[in-house]
């Protein structure tokens, strides 16, 4: 059963538990409030949901509430930083201001962030950085998730990659992993009793499949493009483990549980192009352009990424944040 | 029928004909060679097989011979430049050697190129780059010849992508485009009267299809990954032109042919890094891993992003490189 909590109820509730979880009231706050926008903004897979799990792995001491992020080496606009195995959000955080102060700087600004945390959603460093007047760039690894293509047992991660850039006082921003669907997004059509809209990964006859079920029981899920998004999860994880000199998906794949990620950042300064004034006019074109597309079935709306998050956003303000009525008593007794 | 053609053969024709095409003795060697390791190297579509048309790109003045590239604005670790529609491969060896100085000067560089031309192979410009000990990261928007996801008219690039790094004496090289098939792969399933493995587009029924002359029909290409591959096709032009100051593919769609393109080149610096003495070892133990996978069918390969070209480079360089007796005859009249 579905209720709906205000956002200051949700972000509240997340600081008085991280803050029981040896946050500083300052990080409790700053961490809070990203679990607490992710879930305004309809990302609830890397917000209120997952938000038990991340409590539960900084009291196993996987994610350490005070550890902050040290820099190893600056080469200029290039940094290496060691996470410390700090909270993912918090570091990451940190990693898309820092890549933006080297971007105000020299242009282009990269932080490569090893031995860090799970991010929760790519988004947020993108919205981040766009509102800021930045493009942005960046990429995580993962554990192990994925078979290479032509392969049957899982060895790349799912390491997704986000894209994002400012668009008037909202942002263009693309967030996307590797497989075509998440197992979170296997298992909702699984519970729903229905097919997926397109092939997501293999049967145990090594057929493609459009049966959630059969996937979850060969854990083979198919990267996107085939081929292409198999090639594309080995290079992002080989780029962010070199340029950090943190861990590789093989690597963390060996531990426990999910720790101890490698994850790069870029921002790129926007407002000391020669070409400033024009950008926000050449992107209008663009996206007017895109969205002018006639539709295969007419009526529907032909959407950039990140556009909707404007509308799940004033929507959840307005009517409050719909939560699983268990998660929500998860929450309060943590 | 296909004939065999040395390397300095085919070079020393593409030389020949360039030479009285305006271009200088210099710059006529540098572009006959990567047109001829393009094709050495079994990317015969953006070598031998293309060469003619860019030699009447030449001839109908959308590519001027003798033009460099110009600094628009150095921001430090990012500049901007104009292509000043030179010949894209060799405005684009330009930027990447550009991008890699800027590099090792700040760790990594970014090279942003409008009013430039197609660059034919995106992985030329990988493995030059992870030849000379880079991680490289560069794309290329192009005309529009892909729907966005949902629509039904073409509006989107397949706007390449491409990621390398240093392996050994060789490298790691992904270079890829947003559709699932290019025209040029349908074309071939199509006159070898033969299915695509995995669907490629939608029919005029609006089905998504594996019969390329349905998609030929329609012009309904599949972008990788569904919607995901069509954001990224997006987000990838929209970069291009606002950090380079160049055309959109909106624009550029608006030509009478494909020119005055939008580029990037990002080239990271590994041997200033900290931990830059392992990094050598901890790619091969991620490529290790990635290739024990367990095959799907037994007895077949995982390959990476790359391998094969050292197996065909040295196939051609054995045998000769491989030509349609046509397109030769047309080359030697050129």
């Amino acid at each position: 059963m579905t209720i709906f909590i205000t956002f200051e109820n949700l972000k509240s509730e997340f600081i008085r538990i991280l803050a029981n979880s040896g946050f500083t009231d300052s990080k409790a706050d700053q961490c809070a409030e990203i679990f607490a926008v992710n879930s305004l903004e309809g990302v609830y897979s890397h917000g209120v949901n997952r938000f038990p799990r991340f409590v539960m792995n900084v009291k196993k001491g996987y994610v350490k509430p005070d550890a902050v992020p040290a820099l190893i080496k600056s080469l200029g606009s290039l940094e290496q930083w060691n996470g410390n195995l700090g909270p993912g959000p918090l570091n990451a955080l940190f990693a898309t201001e820092r890549a933006m102060e080297l971007a105000s700087q020299y242009g282009v600004g990269l932080v490569a962030l090893g031995n860090t945390n799970h991010w929760m959603r790519g988004g947020t460093y993108g919205w981040k950085a766009a509102r800021k007047g930045f493009s942005f760039l960046g990429w995580t690894n993962t554990e192990a998730n994925m078979p290479a293509w032509g392969a049957k047992d899982v060895r790349l991660g799912n390491n997704p990659l986000v894209f994002a850039l400012p668009y008037g006082n909202e942002a263009v921003v693309l967030d996307f992993a590797m497989s075509q669907f998440s197992y979170g997004k296997l298992e909702s059509y699984q519970l729903e009793g229905k097919q997926l809209p397109f092939p997501g990964g293999f049967n145990n006859k090594g057929e493609i499949t459009v049966i959630p079920a059969e996937i979850i029981e060969t854990r083979r899920a198919l990267p996107i493009g085939y081929w292409k998004g198999s090639g594309l999860s080995l290079l992002l994880d080989i780029l962010a483990t070199i340029v950090s000199g943190g861990l590789s998906t093989f690597e963390i794949s060996k531990k426990e549980t999910e720790y101890a990620l490698s994850q790069v950042f870029i921002a790129i300064s926007l407002e000391n192009l020669s070409n400033h004034e024009h950008i926000e006019t050449t992107v209008r074109n663009i996206i007017k352009n895109y969205k002018d597309s006639d539709p295969a079935e007419s009526g529907t709306e032909i959407r950039f990424p990140g556009e909707n998050v404007t509308k799940v956003r004033d929507d959840n303000k307005k009517n409050g944040i719909p939560v699983n009525r268990n998660v929500w008593e998860r929450i309060l007794a943590l």
